[in-house]
């Protein structure tokens, strides 16, 4: 294959395309970029100084026919975390890096003159480096409408808004989707390290793509109408994502006792109706908005939307259940209308959703807005945060920083990370992701919800310590393999539930590569990623200590249920016993 | 002997009087209150829940007639390193705890109602509980002259000003001294667990103490002389400090190359003349002001000073290089009024020098305000963190969280505490104690300074690597053991360099309590303790990672000397072979 490792050089403004490495060749995603970030990136080194590095790499089916496969890969030593970090995305990108040749993307080094931002424009032949006075304290459409008036409508943008430029740790990466709207490289505040290069936005051209090339294209061909067929059956990609978008979860979380309410003080939210999936589209349909919809080629399942306004004007699309969560139950707020306008906002500003929403589920405890006060946190962002006022520093900062200043000790976080929509108490196996994942509180490392909640690859009562840390650990090891095949987590309900969905996954990679993958050695590869990631966080400096809830949950019951978090220290670090 | 051990319980507003425990005979100070916490805290608690402790514990000799023995320990978990710390202080504390008859005060727990401050009044029989509504929002002077109003004028006052209440990482524990003025309990942000605890401010009965027992008490006497007058023979201890302060090192350490000028990028302050230890006599002398002043009973360095204002009217007081380096070379101000006017102002408010003047520097890259501008200094110190704006908490957190909040990369610290006032780079023997100390970057830890600088036990080049971890480990070792007895640190010239001093320090303490320590024991001492605390901070999370200077200044040279941070990790990590 003819693909190339494209190194680009801050420092010197200076690029070279080289060869794959042999043993970088079976790799893709997240297998990827934390294998170059281990092996070139010194991990006590400052994550916004000249040794970090941002690595991009498209899926391993990235840019083929397979449904869902879509997902490009992000890594990079995390200023949120201090650990190392990949965060993957839909849109646009995966399928041209893949198109063009490109197997990866590395980004080093700081310019010298640190007063200028840059646009890095990447081709088949080379990278281009070109100064954007212009674009300078804009941000995110702004950007992307201006690269869309330079380039073929196709060209893939990846940029960062204010919140990036200003190295704030809440700051994402943003990236184009099919319909000109933006999804993110969400977490671990990865905006902020390429605003730390001086890098606005990075287009990549979509003009020269070939389509990838297929060692076996019948054998593909079989293999994905037979993954495509089992996303469509299973009742959760099927039916509930496609149905009612990812949102479909407040009313299902909540009625477990598991949505976590106002800064993590309760497991029920009294207006989940209001902000559920089903009124969701309920209003969508009434505004005609849509409620499906594809954030990147090729998936079948369309979990996201299009949100209108009152006026029967767009709003927002990509409206999630984690931001309508930490927005609506976490900030008590019940007005979807003014969620999803927050919603716009952050995806023009760039900003993860959920250490933004948690950081102000955390402010109301500072005395800085009271819940429900959707006109505050919105000013909050868009005049504070936006304009890096002081308060508006002290939010973009996240929340376990927010949690320091304030000096405040129900700070729900692990390894600095904001925890995301699932109660740790009443949804245990979530729980134990949370703490181990070598990415911080992150609820895709290992959707343990699956199996808690929503009885998919069987059923671990949710309440219970019991089989958490094997459920958590078998997911983990699974979704660090198909996070390197650029599929996006929700093949996850029928690779448990659907037998013949791995092995039509499996075979799709070999018959891509031409290769003769097993499933143990898909399982071995999640392994390897796993152990990889967490050698590079045991020398960044983190430790079991750091694989800890947060103290209040240890004491602090949780209602409805009122349970703790009483897993034992032991029982935790039993995790890494593989 | 009839020590006890006074435990308060915030929880429940209870406390008990207990026997001291056969294994805590022995120890005091920093020995007792790392014993103490390692023992009673869960390293992983959060520093400002309901699990943290804190421990005041006087040293072995103090209340005794032994010169310089006035020292008072205080430890708990830090909220600013996460690790183990123990500060001490002069002031009039110490002594009259141990003339009461209090071996340690332990604090633990948080009251259960969060919206009042207490009182607490030790005496020999009772610890009482006093609601202070009235002194919510004040500083330490007006909590001083209240308690001063309402006790007998030896009662000891330990408070915390408005930082402390709001638990901000600068806060400091302000201890009233022999004048009715204010020492310091400076690092570590140990206000801020007071704060966490409610207590606005403790004060220790002093009508009802008697003498302390002395086991022999001619031996005492004949070994007290003897200690006496080592530190009034040795240059340092007998001649420097008395006459210029600590401040005649700004001169010495500027000459050095190694005084850090404008947030730690020269090592050369061209404004040195106007704030040196020699000018400052000078203006104290114009203003019958004094040049010494001791912060204890007992002292007979008196390294202390009282600085009047152009007016002879009192200004300052315990006005020490730390501050006229944090704010002079630090910040870029000469004008010494301006920074005396500072350092009464954070008396006042009680704020470590350091850690405030640290982060106000690296402030300057951040755009918040100008080198030199001493002013707005002084404005955001009064105006914006006494009253916890949101800029003003920014600050009062300290030049970490500082740093992340504005995503800078050339940040001063180690283990989260800023770096005083001698450049790792051109001092190296002190910036390996920055890096292995248990306590965070701290000068008073293992002052390598004395050898690399002052030709005080010997000399070792402090612009090579040669020797340094040697040095520090020595120091360190001799300062845990010393920090246990009470003493000030300052006995480290006489100890080094005046073959008498050590022997006679340790026959005071085995006359004291009728016991045979030897020059070994006393070495195993300091061992264990470091040990211990290494322990503690192996637990809390810490990580050779931790045990690094800042990335910046192992590619950054430092002028004069152009030199820069140039030891390896494992030559660090060789620090804790012993």
């Amino acid at each position: 294959m003819g693909d190339k490792i494209y190194r680009v050089d801050m420092n010197t403004l200076s690029y070279s395309i080289e060869d794959v490495p042999s043993d970088w060749l079976g790799l893709g995603g997240r297998g990827l970029t934390s294998t170059i970030i281990a092996k070139e990136v010194d991990p006590e080194c400052h994550p916004l100084g000249p040794n970090n590095k941002m690595v991009f790499a498209p899926g391993l089916l990235s840019g083929t026919s397979a449904a869902n496969s879509g997902r490009n890969s992000l890594g990079a030593k995390s200023p949120l975390t201090g650990g190392i970090k990949e965060s993957n995305v839909g849109g646009t990108s995966a399928g041209i890096f893949s198109k063009l040749g490109v197997k990866a993307l590395i980004i080093e080094g700081i310019p010298q003159d640190e007063s200028k931002f840059y646009q890095l424009h990447v081709t088949k032949e080379k990278v281009e480096f070109i100064e954007v006075p212009e674009l300078v304290g804009k941000d995110n459409y702004e950007v992307l409408d201006t690269m869309l008036e330079k380039y073929d409508k196709k060209v893939a943008v990846m940029s960062i808004g204010r919140p990036g430029e200003n190295c704030m740790l809440t700051a994402n990466v943003s990236v184009k989707d099919p319909q000109g709207k933006l999804r993110s490289h969400g977490r671990g505040g990865l905006g902020a390290v390429m605003g730390s290069k001086k890098i606005k936005c990075i287009t990549v051209d979509a003009e020269k793509y070939k389509e990838v090339t297929i060692a076996d294209p019948e054998k593909f061909k079989a293999a994905s109408k037979i993954f495509t067929q089992a996303l469509q059956k299973n009742p959760i990609s099927g039916e509930g994502l496609p149905a009612y978008g990812t949102n479909v979860l407040v009313n299902i979380i909540n009625e477990a006792g598991g949505l976590p309410t106002r800064n993590f003080r309760a497991g029920k939210y009294e207006f989940a109706e209001n902000i559920c999936g089903e009124t969701m589209a309920e209003i969508i349909n009434s505004r005609d908005g849509k409620t499906t919809h594809a954030c990147h080629a090729g998936c079948v399942i369309q979990c996201s939307q299009v949100y209108n306004d009152k006026e029967n004007n767009y709003l927002t699309s990509g409206f999630e259940y984690e931001m309508i969560w930490a927005f609506g139950a976490n900030l008590g707020i019940k007005d979807l209308d003014q969620i999803a306008k927050i919603d716009a906002l952050m995806d023009d500003l760039g900003l993860d959703a959920i250490e933004t929403g948690v950081a102000l589920g955390l402010a109301v405890d500072a005395g800085i807005l009271e819940y429900g006060d959707g006109e505050k946190a919105y000013s909050l962002i868009a005049d504070d945060l936006a304009n890096a006022t002081p308060l508006g520093r002290i939010i973009g900062s996240g929340t376990e920083i927010l949690g320091k200043i304030y000096g405040l000790v129900r700070v729900p976080t692990v390894k600095g990370q904001a925890i995301p929509a699932y109660e740790p108490r009443a949804i245990k196996g979530q729980g134990v992701t949370y703490v181990t994942s070598p990415m911080g509180a992150d609820h895709t490392a290992g959707y343990a919800v699956a199996t808690n909640i929503l009885n998919s690859g069987g059923f671990v009562d949710p309440l219970k310590k019991d089989g958490q840390v094997e459920l958590s650990r078998n997911l983990q090891i699974a979704t660090a393999a198909v996070d390197s095949t650029g599929m996006c987590i929700f093949v996850a309900f029928p690779a448990l539930d659907e037998p013949e969905c791995l092995p039509a996954l499996i075979d799709m990679i070999n018959a891509r590569f031409g290769i003769n993958l097993t499933g143990d050695d898909v399982t071995n590869l999640g392994k390897s990623i796993l152990k990889l990631e967490k050698e590079f966080n045991d020398k960044a400096g983190l430790t079991k200590a750091d694989d800890r809830i947060p103290e209040f949950m240890k004491y602090e019951k949780l209602p409805p249920h009122n349970t703790i978090w009483d897993f034992t220290n032991e029982e935790i670090d039993a995790f890494w016993d593989f």
